[in-house]
């Protein structure tokens, strides 16, 4: 069943919006980050990550962001060039913002942590000015990073560019990708993302991110609860990721389908969440059942954790598929289904 | 018809949300602002200036605001105090944030201006931590001021609150009480003000606000699509105001009432639209046929347009009524019905 | 003797750099703030006084400064013009900034407090830009109003200006002119003052301004040990005051001068050290015997705790020297000199 | 001569004030930053390297500032802590503040340029409450980095310490330093640079840095000018730097001396100042001939532009020696004194 149509006429498959930055990734790992002397550098940020991936995967991207007004910003533009990503609404930063640096510590294959520079970000710089209804409805649909939410004048871009996709029958996709910095408190998350969240079509969370959403409405709904509100403001998909225990999409003719996580030797514990954002969303473009769709996407994020990078690692989709097979092929056809 | 239910449990009848300040208008007008010499000091801010109406009505209001810890803090309390509003809600600002202030230019009985000193200023430090639900409970209804929307944190306090209201089954009643100031941009205006609409039980505004409001959904409209679409968002009565040409309240049976500004020697040009609310939603309260509130609330305009102050000149019950009986033994019983 | 030379082909007596403001004085004073319903409008801020009260003087001022962008700006400059003070160098500020007020509270005649709005104030607008060497060359001194060096950018405007009157020979006046507001530290004020004072031909202060400006230097001095230290960083004079005890000259021959205030019925407290400046620095214009100076500014002083407002009421050179005369027939010659 | 008397009793040599920063290189070096993927980390900071430098030729420095309060403060803490560094003045930044970053492309032995992560900077939260005189009368002499003039509270934190140099006879050191970033105009940076070299006892700087210096002072002398003019306000030794042309130190006794470079295969076009500054300081504290100071110091100029790092890479004495001494026997023993 297709729970989304989308307009083949339009050039462009998803238009994002929200966060490029770059992530420093240490090459000495299992370290503590004081410890690591060298670094290799990456595009980072969550939505840049998820573009690169689908375009890896074939789909078209737009991007609407700022970014620094320097030799980074060089890189990021060069880089979505590179990948093939639209960049006509990637802009630069007019008053010395700089673009978000990720620092990784890799203590071990489980424990993560970074070191995020995100004072007078580029990023959320992004202003009304820079969305156009134009270019939106260019786009199959529209992904919005919550992390875009977190301050002005990022925050009131994002919540413009949702009001023209609804104008103009664009879906809206809706990542929440909680970052704690630059929200002030609680009660601003729980604000914006319930705002976005209720003009959404598809909504991509972890537990603890819809709790967040929903601290304002009511707190402590189970997944079902929360499937089930969401798609009474419209929602046609809601994923409910839970780490290693895999992750449910409830769809709005109040099914469900779960996954697992591939068994795979990771090297990080981030990146996984975009390498599933993205092979997620490639297989709703490709009209795939649910199931298909989970599987990819569980697969690409098992893929990523297993990588030093995010965006250089993207895999094509045969990649994936390979993947797949091999590890069909060695732990059995349900491995991830369960 | 009752268009709303109120909880008649609950002590309070209107909470309001939004700035208090302080009005100088001079007392040699007629001239210049820079001409004017000697000024007369009110309470001023138009949920302020409503709260005061409201009480002279004999009603019991709340308070959610911010205002500055200093003399003129100190004034605006204590009239509120004297005025039998409960300022257990009014807390004082801890950086130096100053009341607003607003020095009327009154030039004739139809020019007037305002120069208005609101940077770094009090009613915008309105905080989330300042809003509780325990508070929202006492009090029949909840009014926001679209002032209070202009910027953080005063904004996400006014959100945070409608969203309590919502889940708490308060009414809640939008003076959208449009200010240029504070306002960054125009998408902004829209995207708040729509925000807030989008959970009112009644919106008062004139046809520009409503103008503003929708500017980002569909521009153009007339008062009658207006109504329409708010109503199909949950409103119960959209009140539309065209100055001198009057009003029309549209109520969600689908019906609409007209009224007319009272005859009257006009002194200066503002404030008529806060006796309007305070009077119109006192017969809201009480329960009233939609015309009576209508008249009660243009006679209370007129007067308040006829006097020098604002909040000082608010009128009780019996004085409104004995100001509709004379205008109606002078002009005739539809003075201002037709 | 003479203790500054000025160079009498230059057109401008003095050219005073600092704050304009507005003076709201109550009209129903002896009463609280909250309490006084009445103003009465006024220009003022120290270097605006001593400004006016120089002009009315006769001695031809000019004015580096910025008001606000508003009608209030309008009146401060007309005001400015009407009197006779060259407002060419007064700019217009770019970014909404307002001119500071202050609101008196006259409790009785020896109790006055104030309430400022100085929160994001045009004064302290001023930028290096405003100040061009042309301009001062055709001053024959510069007047520093210590408020100027409280917050960049005018602080920097401020010691710039300096710099320039020491290379073009201009002889330096600084009036400490302390205000709590907008100071961050007593440590920035005594490395702010202290920089301005060593590089001064005239300091006027209080004691308590002094112990201010030596905090870092050395806390604790005598008047005496004081005007010897300013005296060996370049300073002619050294006016150091002690509120109704009278003030005293130090002057760099090592002499020095004292004179008490005049017998006056006060109705506030504050405006005298205007009128002393004032009248002071017309002394020192006109090449007067130091006594002579000195009873000139203490009885326009006096004269202006008396009057209602601070501008308005500076007095003219015969209206001070009849006061003087009078004061003189009734309390004998030495009345302030003693 | 000894142009600087150092009081031996006092514990510390040297305390500077300044930045603290990290320096990540390029390992894939001799292309654009863009291009390099590759990034060695090393503790930077001019007046950081200076300390470095000092502490591995075996004096002892203490260092005010203000890092970052995540792993990065805890990285150059330690680093300072292993190096012999005292860090009993180095203080967390308590909002979010970041260390500043450098990153450096190396296209050529004599392209580098460098992008600097400096928004919402750590070291410029430097606090005069940071500042106290027990700390300064440990140190025979205090270093100030110009570049903590660029802004507050970092500027009043470092004229406040040479207040208390001043007051408590410790010798002055100041170390230009200028960085564009940061500073708003060159009004500024000619108001602060000539406040602090007007009361320095040793100045160092590249012509270009007397030149901003000099701005509103007497804007193109010459050297030997410069140098007159500076010892008019009290500084013993004048040094002034030209690159590849060498250097030259005015004494305040009328002589001077030159000193040329090394001859040395570059890697890159930075560090020899802080090399030289640690050097030629060193040479000073020892009580050296002036021309030794200046041998040693451009000695180690060039052993710092032919490494990789700063910090990192700062030599013993005996390494400089020998350094010398090979240069010596190639190019004969005028190699750099010519």
């Amino acid at each position: 069943m297709n729970y989304l149509q989308f307009d083949r006429e339009r050039p462009l498959d998803l238009i994002l919006l929200g966060r490029v930055a770059i992530d420093f990734n240490p090459l000495d790992y299992f370290k503590t980050l004081a410890q690591s002397e060298t670094f290799k550098k990456y595009v980072g940020g969550s939505p840049a990550n998820i573009a690169v991936g689908l375009s890896r995967l074939g789909k078209k991207c737009g991007f609407f962001a700022r970014v620094s007004d320097d030799r980074f910003g060089d890189y990021v533009t060069e880089y979505f060039d590179n990948e093939g990503i639209d960049t006509s609404r990637i802009r630069r930063c007019e008053n010395g913002e700089k673009l978000g640096l990720t620092f990784t510590e890799i203590l071990s294959e489980n424990e993560s942590s970074i070191l995020m520079y995100r004072n007078d970000i580029a990023d959320l710089q992004l202003d009304v000015q820079d969305i156009d209804e134009a270019y939106i409805k260019q786009g199959k649909a529209l992904l919005i990073s919550g992390t875009a939410l977190a301050a002005s004048p990022s925050r009131e871009a994002a919540l413009k560019a949702v009001a023209i996709a609804k104008r103009t029958h664009t879906p809206v996709f809706f990542d929440i990708d909680y970052r704690p910095y630059n929200w002030k408190n609680s009660d601003e998350i729980a604000i914006y993302y319930s705002m976005v969240a209720a003009q959404s079509d598809v909504i991509l969370g972890s537990r603890e991110e819809y709790d967040l959403t929903e601290a304002l409405i009511e707190p402590g709904r189970t997944d079902a609860q929360t499937a089930v509100y969401w798609q009474g403001r419209g929602a046609k998909i809601v994923v409910i990721k839970h780490g290693k225990q895999g992750s449910t999409a409830y769809t709005c003719d109040g099914n469900s389908y779960s996954i697992k996580p591939f068994p795979v030797k990771a090297l990080k514990s981030f990146g996984g969440g975009d390498g599933y954002a993205s092979a997620f969303l490639y297989g709703l473009f490709e009209g795939w059942e649910m199931m298909d769709c989970l599987e990819l996407g569980s697969a690409s994020a098992s893929l990523l954790v297993a990588s030093h990078g995010c965006s250089a690692d993207m895999p094509s989709v045969e990649k994936v598929r390979a993947f797949i097979a091999q590890c069909k092929k060695e732990y059995g056809e349900m491995v991830a289904r369960s």
